[in-house]
């Protein structure tokens, strides 16, 4: 069902600054899953993401213990479940059965995928350095997942307080950049 | 001509990741310009911002050394211009004349102000301690403007090659969230 997306096309699913999903799996506990949009590209390839997971929140134990994480991005129809997902703690809420998301096995991690993303990415912790001052870690992707139903699916961009800029127009200008 | 925007509001610009241009100013020098896409919030209030600036270009080191800049959010109708001026350099280029965007002075830094940019963020340079491994500079925003006259403007969000999309529907859905 899900396509290989090869490692070096992953920052222009992440450059872009779409809201994503992330989730977790924790020994003994359900997967959980956050929403998150404080997180950028900090090299092509290997694709080594940065993102700000805050301390108060319940993946950031299972991040920091388990060194694992599925980051996802869900399709503007998934607002609503995104905003829901941001606004309940997987402290005391199953997730993904609460918003009906579809957990599949991923290939090199024990955190799931969602079977509803646009495009999935398996990662690795690789640094906790900034961790204690920012609540920074960074990321390593080491598989990249395509949804091919959800090609032409738009992303959404949030403006705080539940205001979400979609995708509009594409524009095309001749660059030398990559 | 520019208004004071709050700076608890500066995430709400940052956090749906569009295009920016980080200006420097070094001695001696014309004001250089440079494209970014690689930047994230790191705290509210006061505003914190990640960004990569690669070693390679030239407002590396006057980012570096000076320890300034000034983020700034152009309008998608400068998209040609921001291209342009990703595709050059400043060491052999005066992109402001180029590519005609007007220098306003700025109020606690020498990196200019863009006349034609929807929000600009003066930015003092807070932790250097990525670099080396990242080229990562922590800033904070110690000033923001908000141009009136671009309000409703749109902005672009880079997916690699010159691919960009533009800011389409906005939608609001209910949320506790910041």
């Amino acid at each position: 069902m899900l396509k290989d997306l090869p490692l070096a096309k992953v920052y222009q699913f992440i450059e872009p600054g779409p809201v994503v999903l992330l989730t977790t799996q924790a020994a003994k506990e359900k997967p959980d899953v956050m929403a998150m949009s404080w997180h950028m590209m900090l090299e092509f390839e290997p694709p080594l993401i940065a993102c700000v997971v805050s301390a108060d929140n319940h993946s950031f134990k299972a991040l920091r213990k388990y060194r694992e994480c599925v980051i996802a991005i869900p399709p503007a129809e998934l607002a609503e479940t995104v905003t829901g997902i941001g606004n309940c703690t997987g402290a005391d809420t199953d997730k993904f059965g609460v918003y009906e998301l579809t957990p599949l096995p991923a290939k090199h991690v024990a955190a799931p995928l969602i079977g509803e993303a646009i495009v999935n990415l398996e990662c690795k912790v690789r640094d906790t350095r900034m961790v204690n001052a920012y609540n920074l870690f960074v990321v390593e992707c080491v598989q990249a997942w395509q949804n091919p139903k959800l090609k032409d699916a738009r992303t959404i961009h949030h403006h705080g307080y539940g205001d979400f800029a979609v995708d509009g127009e594409m524009i095309h200008i001749k660059s030398k950049m990559r």
